[in-house]
């Protein structure tokens, strides 16, 4: 007969250990479906306990399911694994568990904040006195729009900068503009028509497509997508970057914005999705007034992130619905929560509230500026200077090159990257035709360490100008 | 002619400030469409400025989309606000702006983490420490599932309390669950058809509606869902909360466990998702094992929050997945990033590692232990207790209160409201039929504050006895 010690049975009752031992015995397959076990009488008598212990371990066996009786036939083992399946290990590929890509010389591929530039201390101090002044308000859950501080904070923000009137309640706080998307699919609805600028952000229509909707794409020309292509492919609702658009840089011109804004006031249902991602950073010129805020028919969406002011780490992103859009949300999707903490709401509040996020998009401006001026500069008292012309320089984080060189784009890509200096060429952007695009280069300047501007572009002028055969 | 003052153009350039006169007038519509501008040599003659300065602002304006010209007729005002239809502003139904429901002298209804509970102290320390030693990884763009210290600091934590044996690479962390469950509904497929308990959380079965994704509800017997039910209905995804369901309180026994893993692995493309939202609150008797610890047939998605355990209003969650989805993951969903920031994750990650997560669920269990033992117990005192049959009260953050009452629930709650009592009825929870839910309430008892439980027992017993006409 099974015998279990009762030596080391820690604060458990006698009946908990016994109970534990079977169960596990039985999930080990020690004991198998269908088996008997001992008669409460003779069991107890083995293991010199009593039968109520006995009892209410197998009690508690059957409870859970792990034993069950036949009427004056005894307790059995419960047949519960039978037809399982085990599925058979596959050949797994190695998933990446650190962030950030290591081990370039300069990578003009992304931007990311450089840590020196985020205001550590600040941020620390606002943080702690938040932590310590209003721990009832951080414990209260915030409406699925975010908090009201945040988003007062935001309206008035978006007044000066882009002298947009929005109210806080147009406004929805969200964890990153991906996000964002995924709620305005659930909103604007699966079955609408989408669609992107061509070239663009692939991630964009990335997430359309995991959502399974209609996305597609619409070409462009010199002032932005093309409307005619919008008309043609009937589509309802239309991602654009209209103050610096990734990555050819154009700035659409108020004539396109307002042949846009007619486009989609013609149609119920036809929405502009109004990505301002990198509005902040314009180097010079003036700024044209956004779509929202030259829109009378209620047709744009604007969006806007703290990921490329402050940090990249910080999820904080939001959206400006019209009026009636507030109203459809708040019936269909009000029941989510606002995904962001409240921690960080509310010290970014504060951080807006009080004057730092000015200041530091100010900082950062000034940052950018030299270090864009630096790369250029670096170019042209370079014998690069001859292979290469650079364009939409004014705009947001990056400028286009355009390079002299034999090699088609992904051969010189793949040349540089051994040499550690990552590249992205235009036509990565493209997704249909790149006619036009070869030899275009983006580059993302910020990230670039002002000690390896030259010897990145000694680099790139050493492979620009090889032949294919002699590097 | 048109005359402009150049008397307060601040920082401006001079022919920066014209370009914005004009194009103020032309946005309000003082200039109007197709209206031809002064010719250059005029306008510089009229405002006293010179003809070069015009020429700057003119050909902004032309590069804008402004104006255009014709070649020997000269510069005209564009016609780009057509044909826009402006929107009539539709009645608005005021949208709350603050979170928290506030006024209510006991709200059973839901739960919220007492403010006073939260380590606020060992958090701001925690996070003052990252802040200032850990600013490169802050900074740094985690991978799509997370920071690899909070994973570790998780599948170490599932370990001990869990038994489950889960590699980092298996966890993706998510802003909150809600947010988690968007992206297993693009993991899996929209194609699916998925299946919620039935009672069960409203807001489950809310977020696959508003994805458009085919949800079904199962019903529920004594031991959980009805297996049966999923092959009728011919589910492929099924959510469920075996640890402790929600309304009900049952808990699933092994075989019922078994039974779905078993009808799980019979079909390609069937899952569980396992939902062990408070586990960390049982209070008696000994856990059973997780589906996903017995899952040979890599067919279970466990899934957890902190919202729970540490705050609701910090939005962090995580799925463990089996290593198949690991791999679909991978390859399909990691262009997304991780949508909770760097700074909580750090944060969480120390205080997990550290041991204050643990010290703090065995705080929070004490104190809810005894929450529940002081609103049992007052009601047990209570002329009530003639009225009230009391169930499930061992697991998780809520028990069953059956209310001898002539009044249906809806006017019962109703009753109680205008007392200020929130009661939620269990009927409220079932999506098809209610019978035999009647008469029954869900006692989320975590938020009643102590000194208030004797009166709201008091209101309960003077509503629960009055006859329909008498209160």
């Amino acid at each position: 007969m099974r015998t279990y010690s009762f030596a080391d049975i820690g604060s458990d009752s006698l009946y908990e250990h016994l109970y534990k031992c079977i169960r596990t015995d039985i999930l080990q397959g020690v004991l198998h479906a269908g088996e008997k076990l001992p008669s409460k009488r003779s069991f107890a008598k083995n293991l010199g306990i009593s039968i109520i212990t006995v009892e209410n371990a197998y009690g508690k066996l059957m409870e859970e399911g792990y034993i069950f009786s036949l009427p004056k036939r005894g307790f059995y083992v419960t047949d519960f694994k039978d037809s399982i399946t085990k599925k058979k290990p596959a050949p797994q590929e190695a998933i990446p568990l650190t962030g950030g890509e290591q081990g370039y010389l300069a990578d003009f591929s992304s931007n990311q904040t450089p840590a020196s530039l985020f205001p550590f201390t600040i941020w620390a101090k606002l943080i702690r006195e938040e932590l310590h002044n209003k721990q009832k308000e951080l414990m209260t859950n915030p409406p699925y729009g975010g908090i009201l501080p945040l988003r007062q904070a935001i309206a008035r923000h978006l007044q000066e900068f882009r002298g947009m009137r929005v109210s806080p309640e147009q406004i929805i706080i969200g964890a990153g503009t991906e996000y964002l998307y995924g709620l305005l699919v659930q909103l604007l609805g699966m079955d609408k028509r989408y669609a992107v600028e061509d070239p663009g952000y692939r991630k964009i229509s990335q997430i359309y497509q995991s959502y399974s909707v209609a996305c597609h794409f619409i070409s462009m020309d010199e002032m932005g997508v093309c409307v005619n292509n919008l008309e043609e492919k009937n589509i309802n609702v239309i991602h654009i970057s209209p103050s610096h658009h990734f990555p050819t840089g154009i700035v659409m011109p108020i004539s396109r914005r307002y042949e846009l804004l007619s486009w989609a006031s013609k149609k119920e249902g036809r929405y502009i999705i109004e990505d301002d991602y990198d509005s902040e950073f314009r180097l010079s010129g003036q700024p044209i007034p956004t779509l929202q805020s030259i829109d009378v028919s209620e047709k744009v969406i604007y969006m806007n992130t703290f990921t490329k002011t402050l940090a990249s780490t910080i999820r904080i992103s939001y959206m400006v619905l019209p009026p009636h859009l507030v109203q459809t949300f708040y019936k269909n999707l009000s029941f989510y929560s606002c995904a962001v903490s409240n921690f960080e709401q509310y010290t970014l509040a504060r951080f807006i509230e009080e004057g730092y996020f000015e200041k530091h998009i100010n900082r950062m401006r000034t940052y950018y500026h030299h270090k864009r001026d630096a790369v250029i500069h670096a170019i042209y008292n370079s014998p690069l200077k001859k292979y290469v012309r650079i364009s939409k320089e004014d705009a947001g984080l990056h400028f286009l090159m355009e390079i002299k060189t034999p090699h088609p784009d992904r051969e010189f890509v793949n040349l540089l990257k051994v040499s550690g200096i990552k590249l992205a060429p235009l036509s990565d952007y493209f997704m249909q035709k790149t006619e036009g695009a070869e030899h275009i280069y983006v580059m993302n300047y910020s990230s670039i360490e002002q000690e390896k501007i030259e010897e990145a572009v000694q680099i790139i002028y050493k492979y620009c100008k090889c032949s294919p055969y002699s590097c």
